[in-house]
């Protein structure tokens, strides 16, 4: 297939050195197939997930030395492939965190994220995260996402996976009207679920939590009551106030006894979704009481953040048309690409302001 | 089994007399079943079902002439059958207006609905309508539902009928987050559709209708746009501004007519669910190229108002917990029984200024 | 409200006296309720929840002591309340084992089973199992079943427990068709779920266990791989057959080591459905590698038998319309309620030959 | 990109020449796009929409004129595209009647059928209709099927329409365990239909059609009742045999009525699904005692055929394990394609003794 070049072929990018060090280094500029696209960089978000590679990549998963970080980012289109039909250069577009090949069995049965293909850098040298100045990615009718004029830049920023990876979850609750519905963890991604949850229909929302700030976007965002961990046994708390178990439980944070947390909290015929990735434990210990010994009909889903173009427009159009507001997610804004690792600070400092970062790369 | 009797054995019901006419009469107060339950009616609300019955009751449903109208109220339990557990005299209390016997086989399916006692009256003397100083139902555990303090009666009074018809009935379109919907037909239950379907993650929600008082409501609850389809082809218009078929769409309004305006707007793949009744027509008519021929994914579902205690009580969580309000709802109040008739003649003269009545009986 | 007395007031039923003990003793014959039945035994299924019973009801369950074991059985309609309708003395019927009370929220909200009255003996000095001349239920018209004619007893004696508790987890596994399945233990219930994972679209169908008589009937059932756990490693040999893992899996056997078994067969986006019970351990150890870590796209649903007369007939027209053929299961047949003793044994004895027995009262 | 051409540049294809006339010519064979295929053909089966796109294709679909016929093949691979990964030239597959493009929002929102390419031959001169020696396909990884070796040609020729037809349409009305269905119009399509309902857990499953060979197939595929629709009204018939309606309906034949007659045999909350195109009528007509006024609960599902590797490999999986056998749909065969015109002749004639004819290209 023929291929075509960007003028001016280096970049900057901010590449995981080795564990616990990340720096700006110059790559080339990769060329992009009839399919692909290179997004010039706008903003970005780093992210735990970010801190967690940074301080495990080099040991863990040793091809990730030398990517560039990130996976949250808006940009403009500056260059598409030959076949690209839905987006040209200059378009306003957000970029996919879940990039499934939609040319799979998986998608043909319905579940496209399960062959993602943002998982497969490893066997591209041209691929890395998205704190670059262009980003590459294979397929952009696939997995970019045109932003709706009346949409901001930082509101679509949170799209692709604070609301991506909670509205997931939280579909896979199956909320009905008026269920009573608690969210264990309310960092980002669980705010997001927060607003999931009251735009699914739930009536009743705890927010499980500990800081002030998140507890203010929690009560913005509709849940009805804010239970801070540390005062208590919250589970406890939680069936007194409500008179009872609950519907639903998306957990967001936490370790693997938040599973086991959430099974006392569920009513039998409800539904546990986690969001989270446990990486601390070789097990997840579910207590059988808790649990019904096997027959308490207790469901319980362990669920990843989806993508694609489809599904992060159908978000952007909550956003569009008033139902959903990421922006108080971001609390911290840089202006330069220079301040990325002050962005990352942050979340190293565990800073207890902090929601999400944006770092602006002008 | 064994009964008890109101002391004092005689009410007032408003009842259907003949063809256009209802009046005032003295009824017997029902015995109380050993799960049943008598209501003190505080408040109703007449509906166009009421004025259908009255204009075509003593003809078409011979039975009908006799009984009182109304099933739309909320009252205080009076009295209670002695196998009656979970309401006692005192309770403030909305009644349903779709009563499934959930000893049905119908309810062991999971279509309680389908084995609505609420049809056969015909059956049972001491049995009707609403509009009576004393409400009597056969099983008060299972078709009561308790009101939440911070609910008042006149939001409590739109659920059974209005609210529980209109989310039935989105229920059905199984919206996804950010799906366009539109609304055909904005009386109050096209109203409560609206909401229901912003509560279901709908992005964009196009409200179809004439009455500057239906478009204030709906744009208080969501809709992005309102189409007066007195003003030329509201077909057209939609799939213009929507720059094509909408995801999903709720009848709650017009004629047989209207389902085929519904396959019109909506895309293959998606859903048209029917709550209105269409009994001036012997038929309905689809046209082959909207429905796409037999073919063409367009699924359309004809949805009956639900109820029991369950479900009411999950719609009031969500008027709880200041996620739904019916109150706009209603725009003409009266105050004493005897402007029942009052209230009636809204409809009879097609008051554009009208959604809902409220009659309260003292 | 009136009762009726049988006459000849006494019957005899087989009840646990102490630990390890269950006697014959002479117990009255219940007083039936306006909705309630006597079934005149025919036949009975002891099985190895009796025996749990046996073995811990005494110290763990206190109340059990003096209750009659029991709960699958077909029998003669004795004697029925006044208000019940649809069954009459003479009706051949099973009784359903899972009991709900169709009178609950839980029924309303479409999961009677969360309302099983067939827990709540305890309260009931009337009631107990099924092992007694005649058994009294509660509720004749939503937890009796009519047999077919063309139905034999042993037939129907299989479905209340067995055919019910493995088709309702097969349906929560969702299985499409084609799918592949495995079902982990085929004891009787996993026998029924291979049928059912065949009737609901299975292609390929896993059967592991260890008995020669389980897999006569597992591939007369449908099974395509019968799996003997004592060779070796049966997950990976699954794998291996079956060239990656399964779209699905029905735990109806093991420890709960079985559900990580499980989650190592089933693919990301499958479902693992348990149908056992698992009282000997306190904590359900899962895997994070086969888990995935918490995000691995894998469903774990703990599902108990339903029940209800709407059920029961469902899968008793399957095996009236040569769907299902539960004779198979049942290897052992006694004459006379005395041998009930000698069934039990057959467990106790882990006799290699058994699925389940058979005791005729007469 | 790149393309390869086929040595020996010309083939045979049966093409539209005009109104009721087809005739054999001489056509390019197609260049292979880098995801394409072409494939050889061994057999193929003429088809109802041929014939009918025969006699009105000159008229009213002008771009057919000069197209190959036919959509239901089976063949070895002859060449493939550079990109393709899953298929090499020798293998046996079948090829997908309806043909997705994987990479279209259709397909993102779960839906890929409704982006089906092989509706859009008129924009693409390379491709055409099966009747040709050698078949282009754009997709070969998304739209061919692996045949597994215990499957025989004929067995794999009726699944990319007939059964993929009836099995999308079957898994549409939602049929759970013992439910009774019946299937109006028992064609090949509606044959496999009896088999799909048995294979989702239909109980009593009538067939209705007119003619022996569809009879005595309906019964070997588990339908309990055929019902013969010249002998009365079989509406009646059904109603009394069942005591009462059934809780699905496939229409697989007919014409617009059928929807009615459907409507009139499905109980309230039962579901009616058609896979019949009804372009001989501009209207469908619904009665509205049939259809319950708007709101009957009565569900109308229009379903195309669906298509895509996976649904195929999964409808395969059905034959290689023994619960589907497609062969005795084949009632007539042909041994050299010149004997494809003698097939059509079938159709026109209307031979009662057709089910589907087979003719080998050698």
């Amino acid at each position: 297939m023929t291929t075509t070049q960007l003028p001016g072929a280096t970049m900057q990018g901010f590449v995981i050195a080795e564990k616990d060090k990340a720096e700006w280094r110059t790559l080339p500029v990769p060329a992009v197939n009839p399919y692909g696209a290179l997004v010039r960089t706008v903003v970005v978000s780093p992210c735990t997930t970010d801190v967690h590679l940074l301080q495990t990549g080099s040991a863990s998963i040793p091809w990730l030395v030398g990517k560039p970080i990130g996976h949250e980012m808006v940009g403009i289109v500056e260059q598409v492939g030959e076949l690209v039909r839905e987006f040209k250069p200059g378009d306003r577009v957000v970029v996919s965190a879940c990039q499934p090949d939609f040319r799979s069995l998986e998608a043909q049965a319905g579940q496209p994220k399960l062959h993602n293909t943002s998982q497969y850098w490893v066997d591209d040298p041209d691929r890395g995260g998205s704190v670059v100045d262009y980003y590459y990615l294979l397929d952009a009718d696939m997995n970019l996402a045109h932003i709706p004029d009346s949409v901001t830049d930082e509101q679509a920023l949170m799209i692709p996976d604070m609301a991506a990876t909670a509205f997931e979850g939280v579909r896979e609750l199956g909320i009905g009207y008026g269920d009573t519905v608690a969210v264990l963890g309310v960092g980002p991604v669980g705010l997001m679920g927060v607003r999931a949850a009251v735009l699914h229909g739930a009536g009743r929302v705890f927010a499980i939590g500990s800081r002030p700030v998140s507890f203010q976007v929690a009560t913005a965002y509709g849940a009805t009551d804010t239970i801070d961990y540390h005062e208590g046994d919250f589970v406890a708390e939680i069936l007194e106030r409500n008179g009872g178990p609950v519907d639903a439980v998306l957990v967001a944070g936490g370790t693997t006894a938040s599973i086991t947390d959430a099974l006392r909290l569920v009513r039998r015929g409800g539904t546990v979704a986690n969001v989270a990735a446990f990486f601390a434990d070789e097990t997840t210990v579910l207590d059988n009481v808790a649990w019904g010994y096997g027959y308490g009909e207790k469901t319980i889903k362990a669920v990843e953040c989806s993508g694609g173009r489809w599904f992060l427009e159908k978000l952007l159009a909550l956003v569009e048309h008033g139902r959903l507001d990421p922006a108080p997610l971001i609390t911290h804004r840089f202006h330069g690409k220079d301040h990325t690792a002050e962005a990352l600070q942050l979340f190293l400092d565990h800073d207890r302001t902090l929601l999400k970062p944006a770092v602006y790369f002008d």
